[in-house]
C-alpha cells in the first residue's frame, strides 16, 4: 500500500506518520510505500522498512496536486492548511491553499482517473470551525453548517466538493471535523485557542501558564492521540456505511477549563496547578464565547470513531508521548 | 440606481426586468440605469426611460465579471446558472459556470472595492437543492445542506462564499433559495420536475399533459410572480436584519399533484382536468422520491419575504401573466 500524507510536516502529519511507521501497516495492509508533502521538506520518519521519499509541495500550484496523484497513492491524507488567524488575516493566501488547493488536489485525482481508472481514498481534516454561533448547547449531526472564519468557510467548501467528488465516483472521500487539539505539544503560540493547551502543557514542563478566561468556559477537545485514532480509523473503516454525506464531527471530550485544571491537580499536583496565572484578556473572552461547547456526534461514534475519555487521561498520554513519562519540576 | 441582472435573459430574469421597468424603482430608489447580461444578448425592455445596455456575457471568463462590476452596479442580481440536469451531465461546465462564475464575480467586486471603495448589494438566486434526502418531513432553517446533485454543491458552495465575502465587507449579500417555479412558462422540458408545470400549464392552453407519478407526490413550490416578489423584496430589505447567515430558504407553497388537479378543475374546470393523462415513469418516480416536500421557512417570512396562498391563486396568475386572461380550448 502507498499512502501520501499531504501536510505531513505539521504536528497531527508528523504524529500520523509515526504511528503509521509504528504500525507498519493500515488496516490490513502492510505500507510499502510513504510519500510525505508539506510546504518545507518534512523530516523522513526512522526506522521504516519501505520506500519513503519526501517532498515540498506548494498545493495553491496547480501542477503540485498533479504530480502528487500521478503516483496514484492508494490513501491520501489531506491535511494541509492554511490555519484560522492566518486565512483571515492573509484572505487570498487563506483561498489559495484551503480552497483552490483542495480542488486542484480532487481535480488532479480525477484527470489521473480519466486516463486509467483511479480512486484512491482521499482523507481530509476539516474543523468544527465550519459552525458558527449561535449553535445549540449540544451541537447535532444535521446542523448547518454557516462558518463565520475564512477557514471555516474553506473548510466547509472543501466538505461539500469532498462529497461532489465521491457521489460522482472519483474518489473514496471522507472528511473528519477535528475538535480543539489538547494537549497541543510544542511551544506556547499566539492562536486564540492556545491557553488550553497552554495551561496544561506549561505547567507539567515547570512553567507558568496565563488563563485569560473564567474557569466555567466549556469547549470540545481530542487530545494528539485521539486525533490520530481518528485519521487511522478514517483510512481504514469501510465507507460503504458512512453514505453520502461523507463529513463527520468526530467524537470529542466536552470539558470545563475547571475541570482542565482539576485534572492537572489530580494527575500532577497541587505544584502544578498553582502555576496557572489568571489574566482575563477581553479580546479572547469574546472570541471564544462565540466557539462551540459541545456536539452529540452520534454517526462518528456509530461508525467506530474513539473519543479520550478524560481530561486525566489526555494528560497521562501528553507525559507518555511528550515528556518521557516525567513531569517537569 | 444602476441594477445590473446577470442571466436576464432566463425565465425569471426577464420576469424581473419586466418588473423591475414597471415599477420604475426598487424600493425608494428610481431606476436610472439597467444593464442587462447573459450568454446570449438578452432581448432591451419596452418602456423603460432610463439608459438600458444588453451585453453577451460569459461568467466562466475571468474578465467578464471584471468588466460587469467596473461599471459599479448599486443592485446586482445574479441569476445565471447552468441547470441541475446539465450540471450533472456536464461536470466541468457546471463547475465552471456555477461555482467559477459566482467566485469570479465575487473576487471582481472585491477587486473594484479594493481600487475605490464599492460595497453593491448582491442578490443571488439559491435553489432548494442544497438539501439532499433524507430530511424531515419540514425542513427546519437551520437543517444542514448536504445536496446529491453538482448543481447543489455549486449552489451552497456559493451561499458560503456569498456569507464569507458579506462578512469581510466586500458585498452586501443575500442568497434566496427558489422553491421550484410553477407554473413554468414556455413549452414542456425534460426536466425531470417539469410535469409539476406541464399539467396546469397545458391543460390550461387546451393541450394534454403526462402524469408520470402518484397524485398523493408533495412538493415546495413558488408562482414566477412570487419569485420576482422575492427578488425585489431581496433587493430593498435591510440586510442590517438579516445577520450572518446569509441565504434564506424562501416561502413556499406545499403542495400534492392531487391539490395542482383540484385547483385546476376549480379554476379551469372538469375538461381541463381530463386533459391529463397518467403514464407513471419509473425513472421520474424514483428522482422526485428524493426531493424536498416542505420547508419551515420562519426566518425568510419573519422578514417580509411573501409565499403564494394557494394553488388556485398561481392558476390564476399564469391565466393572467401568460395567457391574456383567458383559458385555451
Amino acid at each position: 500500500m502507498h499512502i501520501l500524507i499531504i501536510g505531513a510536516a505539521g504536528m497531527i502529519g508528523r504524529k500520523l506518520t509515526e504511528r503509521l511507521v509504528a504500525d507498519g501497516r493500515l488496516g490490513n495492509s502492510a505500507i510499502e510505500r510513504l510519500t510525505l508533502a508539506d510546504v518545507v521538506v518534512p523530516p523522513a520518519p526512522q526506522g521504516f522498512g519501505g520506500k519513503v521519499e519526501t517532498v515540498a509541495a506548494d498545493l495553491s500550484e496547480p501542477a503540485t496536486a498533479a504530480r502528487l496523484a500521478a503516483a496514484r497513492p492508494d490513501v491520501i491524507y489531506h491535511l494541509a492548511a492554511i490555519v484560522s488567524g492566518e486565512a483571515e488575516a492573509n484572505f487570498d493566501k487563506g483561498y489559495s491553499i484551503n480552497l483552490d488547493g483542495t480542488r486542484f488536489l480532487l481535480e488532479a485525482i480525477r484527470q489521473e482517473g480519466l486516463r486509467q481508472p483511479y480512486k484512491p481514498r482521499l482523507v481530509f481534516t476539516s474543523s468544527i470551525a465550519v459552525f458558527g454561533a449561535p449553535f445549540p448547547e449540544v451541537i447535532p449531526d444535521e446542523f448547518f453548517t454557516t462558518p463565520l472564519t475564512s477557514y471555516g468557510t474553506q473548510k466547509a467548501i472543501s466538505e461539500l466538493l469532498l462529497a461532489d467528488y465521491t457521489r460522482k465516483g472519483f474518489i473514496e472521500g471522507i472528511g473528519i471535523r477535528l475538535p480543539t487539539i489538547c494537549i497541543r505539544p510544542g511551544k506556547p503560540n499566539k492562536a486564540a485557542s492556545g491557553f488550553f493547551s497552554n495551561i496544561l502543557r506549561e505547567p507539567l514542563a515547570g512553567h507558568e501558564a496565563i488563563l485569560p478566561v473564567s474557569s466555567d468556559v466549556r469547549h470540545w477537545f481530542a487530545s494528539p492521540r485521539a486525533a490520530v485514532g481518528f485519521l487511522v480509523h478514517a483510512g481504514t473503516l469501510d465507507l460503504a456505511k458512512v453514505g453520502p454525506r461523507r463529513s463527520l464531527s468526530m467524537p470529542g471530550l466536552s470539558a470545563t477549563v475547571g475541570e482542565e485544571i482539576e485534572a492537572l491537580r489530580r494527575v500532577a499536583g497541587e505544584k502544578a496547578a498553582g502555576l496557572i496565572r489568571r489574566v482575563p484578556d477581553e479580546t479572547i473572552i469574546r472570541i471564544v464565547d462565540g466557539w462551540a461547547t459541545n456536539f452529540d456526534p452520534k454517526r462518528a461514534l456509530a461508525l467506530g470513531f474513539k473519543a479520550d475519555t478524560d481530561f486525566d487521561a489526555i494528560i497521562r498520554s501528553h507525559i507518555e508521548d511528550e515528556l518521557g513519562g516525567r513531569i517537569g519540576r
